[in-house]
């Protein structure tokens, strides 16, 4: 399964029960966690235990306050999501560690979708380095820009998954990611705000199958 | 008053009502707002509510999501803290729009005060750039490297307030940054595990007026 979906408001989480078992996993963020608290997070994540939860905080802090806040989501999800630009020294080191010791995934952002993430871009090489020092589970590239998906993949190998946001509202196709060589593609809005969410990832879930075939077979000849 | 003082868990809130009238205001983190909700936020604040209080988000995501984070905050902080990575377009730009639309006081970091900032240094003019567009209330500059400071005071001139973190237990010593030109020292550790948080404000209160009083001397020659 490739499908992560964000859950972006409290209303949105009564789609757990209706996408369980169809979605691999659900990304959940700052504005909600703080309409929910921890313990709404608890509570959802009870009804669909065995999904990939990710906690989208965009840590970007010394290490020291990253693990701190890294600490609060222990038991309540699988994985959490770092920036990159704050480098490895007293930042990325201490939360991979931190991770480390209490079984989380850490999933560090080589780059954003937004227009005005030219600077990130700048630095990407600082950053790939980074992330290869850090060796994290997973790695954030966006669906918008497929490029930097491939040159993640190609610098980072086949032992990290790639996290691919930037679908529907942002501009991206469902399989798009996917053909650049992401393991996940994350889905927002364009679930949440569906008239018939549950019948939306299953669309989606079939245009990354169509995709992911039509994009081999030019690799296989 | 140019003292900020950094609270970082919850036993540390009870120390609004000691310190509040010396210091000029609050910060509260990510971790801290996990533990106590927007409620115990709320709470704090109604203590002591004509201080500055500022919620150190570390907010770096696109703007969309930046402004629906500092929406929750409205009304309980009176600035908010983001990063000046993520550029302007579809980020800083909606973020400035909704601080503006809520009267909330954006403050933009320049640079962090840890090792690994090395990436964020080599991108200082791009992130200046994105600052000067934004016009932020406030910009965050590291007392660990005053020179930062100087330099973002001579950019952006003196329309802006500058806030420096790093006092205490990441090295700097307190009146170097505003030496350097901040308006305001950020303090937590130094202040929250004192035997004695009143008194270790108020010297540090002292040690401030006193280094401005020697770093003002030379530039009156």
């Amino acid at each position: 399964m490739t499908l992560i979906v964000a859950l972006d408001k409290p209303q949105s989480l009564g789609l757990v029960d209706t996408l369980c078992g169809v979605a691999s996993g659900f990304k959940i963020g700052v504005p909600l966690l703080l309409d929910v608290g921890l313990e709404g997070l608890r509570r959802a994540r009870s009804r669909c235990s065995d999904a990939l939860w990710v906690a989208d905080m965009k840590l970007a802090d010394i290490g020291h306050v990253m693990a701190l806040t890294a600490r609060r989501l222990a038991g309540l999800v699988d994985a959490v999501i770092a920036h990159g630009f704050v480098g490895l020294e007293s930042a990325l080191d201490i939360l991979a560690e931190e991770c480390r010791r209490m079984g989380m995934k850490l999933v560090v952002i080589a780059s954003m979708s937004h227009p005005g993430s030219r600077i990130y871009d700048k630095v990407l090489e600082d950053v790939l380095e980074v992330i290869e020092a850090v060796k994290p589970w997973g790695v954030v590239a966006p669906a918008t820009r497929p490029n930097i998906i491939r040159r993640v993949r190609r610098r980072l190998g086949c032992s990290v998954a790639i996290l691919s946001p930037g679908i529907g509202a942002q501009g991206a196709s469902p399989g798009d990611a996917i053909c650049a060589g992401a393991d996940y593609e994350i889905v927002g809005r364009a679930i949440t705000s569906s008239e018939n969410p549950l019948q939306t990832a299953r669309n989606i879930l079939e245009q990354q199958r169509r995709c992911r075939r039509a994009c081999r077979e030019p690799q296989q000849t």
